[in-house]
């Protein structure tokens, strides 16, 4: 299988999976819902492997897949969820040759993909946060496995995937998640309260949306690499007769205005990154205004200090003067120092900065990092509240 | 013009050149020589005009280009090779608006493109080091503008573009082209000697090499994000069976050996920079020992870092310890601390990684970094040897 079907972006996987949910196919949708020790990818990680038996994306770094369309058979057969367990904690040769290259124990859930999915998809395709509640054991309760309900954040309750009341599903559930739809992470919770009750908590995030303002060519680099690292991005240009669309392939949205504008016509939220790039003194300075004015985690600026210590003094002429809080999302120049001078190379600097904001990291090299790679989530059932 | 023209990867540009000089057609080069100020670009970025009106690479964000098609149509008619200034020091909106974006004086060099460029190409192609040398301004020499010289850093002396001694041009031009060939940065030299003579030296260094060692599909993100980055990507399988050069379409090289064999397969030398990612404990293991006792500046070694200790443990068992210092090119986990847990992400904080390092930066953001962002060039043409 070539990278076009494994290496997707995140968010390519879940539109296939929409796509194919529309197709009616008899697919099987694999899901990490459980991981001991290291694993390249976490709970959460997709892979869903079609009924033309090619797979689209992973949930490892290609060891476990084979065996995964094997095991989808069955499940395509009997038309029942199943959990599969990969054990990798014995030191044995043999087991690290199949390759997960980490003392890891990883629970698969496999699953016939079915129309009480589509809730999910059409969430993340209207970029809504959503939690999809999945039953992996239910005994002596109401619920059986792969049994589904939603939490959607701005209804705040748990619903079936017809969208009705989930009166079956314990109201305990919410609290972790809401907390883990928030942040598009997943985790198992178990109940005691009526039965045994294990449910697979998968909070999806909607992307984040990175809006470029510009239109120079050095605009495309930075387009392709965010797609790639799944934000939903906008291109802006303030200057028509040019085919943004065309000129910017990876962009999911173009959108022509005047720098004046840019408040009214975008929806600027904590969710929006955005790099002014226009190369437009003034363009830059009406543009970052109104960023500073918004509620947007980060605003890159290209270009040098001194280029916004001018940007500064016209805000002063002006009259309009920043506190240094309210300075803090603004990061120019833009990008990580990574010494690259090259279109791409200043582009991943921007990207991989974004990235570091929006993970709330400080950029450093890992082997520095004290501690776990990844964050660890884990949900107290009891109390019904996470905790990291 | 779209992005598959404008915002090639380095490596791709002097690729077209290369072909276009093949396809003997009467384009025109044109290459930042020196820059005022902060500009987009530095010094030795070129772009290519050709006869049909394209340009191929930038030399600005995207806003004297089209200007500069119209200088290269003066050039192609005259065929002799033109300096142009792009003043845009003054604090003036419709300067601005020419939307450079930054105070910057920038000369460019434009050209005929001829066989006289044909040594540059080839030793890019063939993986060497080399400084081109042409003449900006010879008042009362022998030289004249647009004249042209090489120092190929194995023959440590100036030739002709057909290999002969350059008999006419001043030895002490060695020694800034070595050091510009070395490090691919590019300078203008004056030199008062033999009447006024200025010079620009443009260092192509050879693009570092990356060697991926392993198959999985988290492989193609890897070699897709580092080629863009303008590293020359080489992809390493020890298992047979498998078309690499089918599932890594951006690898330059695909070879299959086994794990005891890297160091005699391959030329590790101290532009190579090594990813292992084999996913197989003892693969790794093999890989990694090599890697370690050979001169290359960067190991990544995908994994947790409990994974590598046991790898230590491993080689003390075999009697193999290492100091510290052996340890210092080795880094695992391998990336930045980006917190993205996709293939893409997590290729995106390798590559990051790879340009920190082959840059000699320190990954952080940009803002907090002290001086320029790009390094200053200096050469002082007296002593013939370069300073930073």
């Amino acid at each position: 299988m070539t990278r076009s079907n494994w290496s997707l972006p995140e968010t390519e996987v879940v539109q296939r999976i929409h796509e194919r949910l529309d197709a009616a196919g008899t697919d099987v949708l694999a899901t990490i819902v459980d991981v001991e020790g290291n694993a390249y990818r976490r709970p959460g990680a997709k892979m869903l492997l079609d009924d033309a038996g090619e797979g689209v994306g992973s949930i490892t770094a290609g060891c476990l897949e084979d065996d995964l369309l094997a095991a989808a058979e069955s499940v395509r057969e009997r038309g029942r969820p199943e959990l599969v367990t990969y054990d990798l904690m014995e030191d044995d040769e043999d087991v690290w040759g199949l390759g997960v290259g980490c003392n890891g124990i990883i629970d698969v859930l496999l699953e016939p993909l079915t129309e009480t999915y589509r809730p999910a998809v059409e969430a993340f395709a209207d970029g809504r946060n959503v939690a999809v509640l999945t039953v992996l054991e239910g005994a002596d309760g109401p619920l059986g496995r792969g049994d589904r309900a939603y939490y959607h954040p701005k209804e705040g309750r748990l619903a079936t995937p017809d969208g009705e009341p989930a009166t079956d599903w314990p109201a305990a559930l919410s609290g972790p998640a809401a907390d883990l739809a928030e942040r598009g992470r997943a985790d198992v919770v178990e109940l005691e309260s009526d039965g045994e009750l294990e449910v697979f908590i998968d909070g999806l995030a909607a992307p984040s949306e990175l809006v470029v303002f510009g239109t120079g060519h050095d605009v495309g680099p930075v387009t392709e690499l965010a797609a790639k690292n799944d934000f939903r991005v906008t291109v802006v240009g303030f200057r028509g007769g040019v085919d943004l669309a065309d000129r910017f392939p990876d962009a999911d949205e173009t959108i022509t205005t005047s720098p004046a504008a840019v408040d009214d016509e975008l929806d600027l939220d904590d969710r929006t990154y955005a790099v002014v790039m226009t190369h437009n003194f003034v363009d830059d300075r009406l543009t970052v205004e109104q960023l500073l004015e918004s509620p947007v985690p980060y605003i890159g600026l290209m270009g040098p200090r001194e280029r916004f210590e001018e940007m500064l003094e016209a805000f002063e002429d002006e009259g309009r003067s920043f506190e240094e809080g309210e300075l803090s999302p603004l990061y120019t120049p833009i990008g990580l120092d990574l010494g690259g001078g090259s279109p791409y190379q200043i582009a991943h600097s921007i990207v991989a900065e974004m990235l570091a904001v929006s993970n709330d990291r400080t950029p450093r090299h890992l082997k520095r990092r004290e501690g776990h790679i990844h964050d660890r989530v884990t949900v107290d059932s009891k109390e019904g509240a996470p905790s990291q």
